[in-house]
């Protein structure tokens, strides 16, 4: 019998975070007889006059939404981290007890005033609003002297967490560089040391090369499930140039971006023909001031859905205690969502 | 305006991981709209006919289960982890597409035939049955030549993707290191090389000094929420003795934990009357043969419910991307475990 990756348990390395991945693909067999998801299929209006992210709207704390058109973004009123507090720090029982504060500032970014839409149903030139959204938030906030990294975010469905259905995203911004940003910085550096060249530059040389796990690709990026993939069907949008930061794209590749994040997420919803759900975000260089030529940019996808519209995969015991662990190869997957079309199941054009 | 660790946000330090969480106490104020999780009131009888972990009941492959009186163990019919497979390796791309074949197995533990029961309703002798499986299992596959890491694991409730409400466990053994074990291993090893004690003597005796967030205490163990949790109402069980395994614990030490483990599970579910959800394992030293002294076994709880018994903590977004997060200190969460009876809520006696 020999080793077949298609069929028996293995790890897979994750050289962005130095981290590995447990993968049973013998295991999305198994009956589930746990937890369901509800769906979500009801229709809303393009308005609500209820939604505190709707123009014209009252938010909790009294202000009022403009009546914007395309994008629009504010202060999260119940933010996790705040602008306006002293310094402190911790530091007892031989380094057992430490802690510091942390200033920095969180915004709630609205894709369109559309209550109805999400991103996959969005057209590319409403979407390019929203790259140019982060390419603001980014530069404004990364600006400010006390701010070193700013996270684009986006929780899509309920199950996500996701407390209001209106397309929108967050971005926090904040002091110190989070764990996520820091795994990825500290191995793209040592890459970029070693070879020259940026880790995702050579890893996404050799995917275009291979094919099996590419989903998407127009002329600047490419939409692929990573090798390493943990979520059961994970994606990252990757620029084909090394670019560190989303203020460094040309206005090309910004809309090659829209476009991407449009493909991907129209797949996404095909796969199971549902609005389906996923936290994603932008993981690319610090606002430090300094230059990071090893950042290679990247959005990555987290979606749980694994069998069905309501079956999604847990993320428990094993995997909280021990280590990643997935139930279908990354190949499988990517399969899956390159065979969707490129039309919205929704869609009433032909 | 003094920086103020109740109120204000911050970074706290896990010693044990070596890393950071965000602390953002203020945060708890927040309104709620999002999603809402299903209570289970069902009334189980003690015996399911269609439940395949009942005694003496088929279960999914023919196999009957035994008419077993305490505890019962059996290899998972779906098992993420299988011995029959050969070994296989890749490592291509220049470090950037490697993984390996990986060999282990999975097993269930029936902790009661009572499938109308949970661990805080069983009574600490049958707690004390399932001590003493977790030893039997952790000695029998550890001494597996290939087997160098047993990890014990409970997920109770269906929000943590358990899918059978009768009491039960599990256990994985494997070739590998999973990684939360090996950050662990890492930062106790180092510990323990400075300074001659396990890191978690030194932290549970000033844990015990400053009690603001013990949470349960007797002769042998103490539960505490430590200071650098991250899930709500995080909690861990510490041996006051430096033991590296639970095979290593004295007959009085297995029943100590035993009754820790009962007392702190009534308390869970008397916080909102609710059979408290969660994920539980034990972190202990590997079966790879070595002596292990820097190991001090725990027992650490993961649960999700934040607010009520229907509003959980969504781990997504930013805590997926960018760093784990909390909305209300580990002080104010273990006053509110602490203040709880010891009485079960759902207990008739007095
Ligand atoms: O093995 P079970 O109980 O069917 O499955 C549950 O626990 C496993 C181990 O934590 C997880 O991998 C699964 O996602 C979860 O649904
Ligand atoms: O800020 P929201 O949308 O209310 O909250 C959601 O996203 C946050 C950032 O990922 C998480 O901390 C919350 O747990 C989640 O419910």
């Amino acid at each position: 019998m020999e080793f077949n990756f298609e069929d028996h348990p293995h790890r897979r390395y994750n050289p962005l975070t130095n981290e590995w991945v447990q993968v049973s693909p013998h295991r999305a067999k198994r009956p589930w007889q746990g937890q369901v998801e509800k769906v979500d299929e009801e229709q809303r209006p393009e308005h609500d006059p209820n939604c505190y992210l709707c123009a014209g709207n009252t938010r909790i704390n009294g202000e009022v939404n403009p009546d914007y058109k395309d994008t629009f973004a504010f202060q999260n009123d119940f933010a996790a981290l705040l602008e306006e507090i002293p310094s402190g720090e911790v530091n007892e029982g031989n380094g057992l007890f430490k802690a510091k504060s942390e200033r920095g500032l969180c915004k709630v970014i609205c894709f369109s005033p559309r209550h109805d839409l999400t991103i996959p149903e969005m057209d590319v030139d409403g979407i390019r609003k929203v790259v140019d959204l982060w390419c603001k938030e980014y530069a404004e906030l990364g600006a400010r002297d006390y701010i070193n990294y700013v996270q684009i975010f986006e929780n899509k469905g309920a199950v996500m967490g996701c407390s209001n259905p209106h397309p929108h995203g967050q971005v926090w911004a904040q002091e110190s560089l989070p764990l996520e940003p820091e795994k990825k910085q500290a191995n793209q550096l040592a890459y970029f040391d070693k070879n020259g060249k940026t880790m995702l530059s050579d890893y996404i040389a050799d995917e275009l090369k291979q094919g099996t796990r590419v989903v998407y690709e127009n002329e600047h990026f490419v939409a692929l499930v990573p090798y390493w993939a943990v979520w059961p069907f994970e994606t990252m949008i990757v620029p084909k140039r090394a670019v560190a930061r989303v203020t460094d794209l040309t206005e090309e590749e910004r809309d090659a971006l829209a476009d991407a994040y449009k493909s991907l997420t129209v797949k996404y919803d095909n796969i199971f023909q549902v609005s389906f759900p996923y936290s994603a975000g932008i993981h690319q260089a610090p606002t430090d001031g300094e230059d990071h030529p090893e950042w290679h940019m990247h959005m990555t996808f987290y979606p749980p859905l694994l069998r069905s519209a309501t079956v999604k995969k847990f993320m428990v015991g094993y995997e909280m205690l021990a280590n990643a662990q997935r139930d279908i190869t990354a190949e499988t997957a990517a399969a899956r969502i390159r065979e969707q079309s490129l039309t919205h199941y929704k869609s009433t054009v032909l």
